[in-house]
């Protein structure tokens, strides 16, 4: 009797015959590691210890060079790295009101973890899917601890705001003495779509956090730049939340490989993406956001999830290509979403052949 | 002009010159992470998301399996893993009231962040270097959330109760139905010296904390033993803390692999730990405690913490063997201690190597 494959098994089976991928191809971990071992400064017995030393020093003296900023303070997830730095100015303020989007990942991602720990009063910058400006920052009520920015606002489909308005917010938050934190999750990329380096969007900020395994590939980890005596708190903090570790060496050297050898591919990277979001439209797609000032953004497609999954299944049998499969419905009914980020995988196709393999969707 | 070299100059000259080594000999970053794609589980492209799959996925569950628990939960640090038990025996219990040993981690080592994060009101289940006992559990006054039971407590001289006096530990917390915690920071090595598999051990309490990389060797990371209820909000607590992070895997691989090779040498170590206890105070040591029970233990020496360091690094420039230098001034004027670790690499030596070895510094 032969079993009906369950639409996953089908997913699944059709994914593992594939050899060719839309983002990137598959690595096993063996192969990752033993690229990590060829890695600058891992021929070494320095390893950081309790975050102190080796990989984890050598990774917070090139952020911070990166950022222009006094010091950075490696962490090891972004959640645990935001957490401190918007406690470290609340206590400082004497305020727990903190203002962030209310589609900011504190809010969408991490099960009220920054309430319940540290008793933030959280008032929303922003509603939905919009940049923030000045006037937002302007409008906040009172006496505000902490004010966040993330860059770009993922949940709102990467929305970036342009330089000048993020220098009139930086501008008010000063007149106002309300420390300015960024979530540069995707703060690399931001600064290759708004077309400076990335310290002159962190000069902007009290306290900058930066990620290591979006745009940079690394394995996971985070960073906070700062000035000094902000990142000695931020150590402390640290501490306090268990992630002060033994050893973040693999980590830390992947880190760093990024920022070697990913860094300066992202101006590369954001003229691929924007000219790819050009060129769907043409295949049916709908693009948001009109710019696109990061390596990724949303396509929009007519159809259910369950149909765009299918169809991306049957091409992947066909073809042997992976294909985005994960679709949701979009506010507009009969239409649905993804997000395309331009790996160099990605980049490395001409534009048209990346938009033909996102077009087989709904050919 | 010839610099005198100052004495930490000397000491890095004198360890940088060595050739052997007591605990172990120094490996390079690069040749561990090599040492890790070799392990079982490393090639497969199927790694750990945010704490879902791949190698944390199989941790979690050989974890589970040798401590007996319905589940466990792979956290990035101990002090991660141990509040997040707390807060959910504490949410669970309606106590904010946490006994533990005043010499416990988490009230020495972890910058006040359980009762800074969690609100913990913490009561002392015993005061210095001394086991807990079922009388100290019964005189707790009042609703208490949770106790805490260091195995062994190592700030105390890696002291351990006997497990008749842990049995009756656990009775009384559930008789006064107390959640009762276990930090077994050491309980693989723990369970050694008490002679009973780790489950034995795990099955007095509620919850039990272990860690990756103090006997078996791995890079970081910990893990929370549990019933799977409490489990699922351990995740929640992790996620939280900022714990759930992109991928694990090398620490994961790590402490995998530390399962299959040390774990079952723990009996080894301990016996041979307790040999060289035994043998060095026929070389003019005290050691502490009487009876050794995990892989560690205190070796008390005549002297200033200064003079056994010049000591070490005497001898480290003259034999070319790199020995204990970290002393501390002890109680008693006049003697310093240091901590003894068994490691393999020490317990490659016929015993009396060893301690002929460390004697040398009273030589």
């Amino acid at each position: 009797m032969t079993r009906t494959p369950a639409p996953d098994d089908r997913l699944e089976a059709a994914k593992g015959g594939c050899t060719d991928w839309f983002a990137r191809p598959p690595v096993t971990m063996a192969d990752e590691l033993r690229a990590l071992a060829s890695v600058a400064g891992a021929d070494s017995t320095e390893r950081d210890l309790y975050g102190d030393g080796g990989p984890v020093a050598l990774l917070e003296a090139r952020v911070a060079q990166e950022l222009a900023a006094e010091a950075a303070v490696f962490f090891p997830s972004g959640v645990m790295a935001q957490q401190a730095a918007l406690r470290v100015w609340c206590d400082r303020s004497g305020s727990r009101r903190v203002a962030m989007p209310d589609l900011s990942h504190l809010l969408v991602h991490e099960e009220d973890g920054p309430r319940v720990l540290h008793g933030f009063e959280v008032c929303h910058l922003t509603t939905g899917p919009v940049t923030p400006t000045a006037v937002d920052v302007e409008a906040l009520p009172g006496h505000v601890g902490a004010v966040l920015v993330e860059l770009p606002l993922r949940d709102g489909g990467y929305l970036l705001p342009d330089l000048v308005e993020l220098q009139a917010i930086s501008a008010t938050c000063r007149y106002r003495s309300i420390p300015l934190h960024l979530d540069g999750a995707r703060l690399w990329e931001a600064a290759a779509g708004l077309g400076v380096p990335p310290h002159e969007v962190s000069a902007l900020a009290d306290s900058t956090y930066v990620s290591f395994y979006k745009g940079l590939g690394g394995l996971a980890g985070a960073a906070v730049g700062a000035s000094a005596d902000v990142a000695e708190e931020l150590r402390l903090w640290r501490r306090r939340l268990g992630g002060t570790v033994f050893t973040a060496y693999p980590v830390a050297l992947a880190a760093l490989h990024g920022l070697e050898t990913m860094l300066p591919r992202m101006g590369e990277l954001h003229a691929y993406a924007r000219e790819l979001a050009a060129a769907l439209p043409g295949r049916g797609f709908v693009v948001a956001p009109q710019e696109v000032r990061s390596l990724a953004f949303r396509v929009f497609a007519p159809g259910t999830p369950t149909e765009l999954r299918d169809r991306a299944v049957s091409v992947m049998e066909r073809d042997r290509v992976a294909l985005p499969h994960q679709w949701r419905a979009a506010d507009l009914p009969g239409w649905v979403w993804t997000e395309v980020t331009v790996t160099p995988h990605v980049a490395a196709r001409p534009i048209e052949a990346s938009a033909e393999l996102l077009g087989r969707l709904l050919g």
